[in-house]
């Protein structure tokens, strides 16, 4: 796939709809496969962290690590992302900034905004989709 | 319309405007032409009730009734759908996996999150839009 | 650019794009870069002001005296729309009907919905992309 020859249309709809699948993983605890829709060497730099976390493997066992804590706790947490901002790049990545939502349901009561947050993420191309090469997520509030 | 001939960007394009009418026409209480955004053996199931609705006429019927309640309350209801995951398939339908947000709001008061969910449908291409064929829903919390 | 080549994949694309990066602009602050994604004679009109806000250095100056506000107060507003109804009109315009949430982070604290509202917009194209001829925003609960 060349960006030099995706119409706008074709890559916002790309795009979403990585978006929609890389979500669902992450909050059905998918861990592996979310993990897998970064690159082999993703860079995923979370607020509050010293270090920025590297590579699939550690991605997963985030991911999985922080699906237990909610199943301990017996919260459903989904992530929305929204107010999608494409910008596509010569060197044929596309930079993303969009907001982020996470709302999450405790078992047997009522829905409630737990995070708001900026996502800023680089893209690349592979196949016919995308991988998140780097993220940066800022949380409002803070 | 054939879906062999839909570019994703297309599907996608006309999936997102069909649910931004759909949930308009839902939320202003317009419940037959609701209704009619499904087919006319439409299915919907909802969590806690026992039998799935069927049928365009127990569906404008469930809506106008839940419409009737919230006036009566006072609250205003908005739907949101987001994170839409759409795949095509062999037989012609567009499966769609997306989560559902409720927000209310009572006369004179603020938002809040009223509901969490996940909605899967079957959709079916229906001249130049789609329908609903069918419809699961399930409630984050229980 | 003329409507009559606007593919609506295309149209819905330009038109997400407008508003990811104009509501981004908004909630940043950047108040005379979010003026001018309006006409230089845009009207908004928003609920409980008696008159409509009028032209570019108006609407700048609004948006200016809102985020000094939030400054002062320590939040960080997020606007999203949804749920985005498409009209294209004979005349050029297209009319867009939407949902819009304001999602409020007070410093060190979790999130709230702050306003439900329906924002009705006529956008006009311009070069290659869109600006809002007048917006009309009705916030729920009143």
């Amino acid at each position: 796939m060349s960006l030099t020859t995706l119409t706008p249309e074709r890559l916002r709809a790309g795009i979403e709809q990585f978006y929609a699948r890389h979500l669902h993983l992450l909050d059905d605890g998918d861990a592996e496969a979310w993990a897998e829709t970064f690159t082999e060497d993703g860079v995923f730099a979370l607020p509050g962290r010293p270090e920025p976390t590297r590579g699939r493997a550690a991605l997963a066992e985030g991911a999985r690590r922080a699906h237990a804590e909610r199943r301990g706790s017996g919260e459903t947490h989904r992530h929305w992302h929204g107010m999608t901002d494409i910008s596509p790049r010569d060197d044929g990545t596309v930079h993303v900034r969009c907001y982020a939502l996470v709302v999450a349901t405790p078992r047997g009561g009522d829905p409630r905004l737990h995070r708001s947050c900026v996502c800023e993420d680089v893209l690349v191309p592979v196949g016919s989709g995308w991988q998140v090469r780097s993220r940066r997520v800022t949380r409002d509030g803070f």
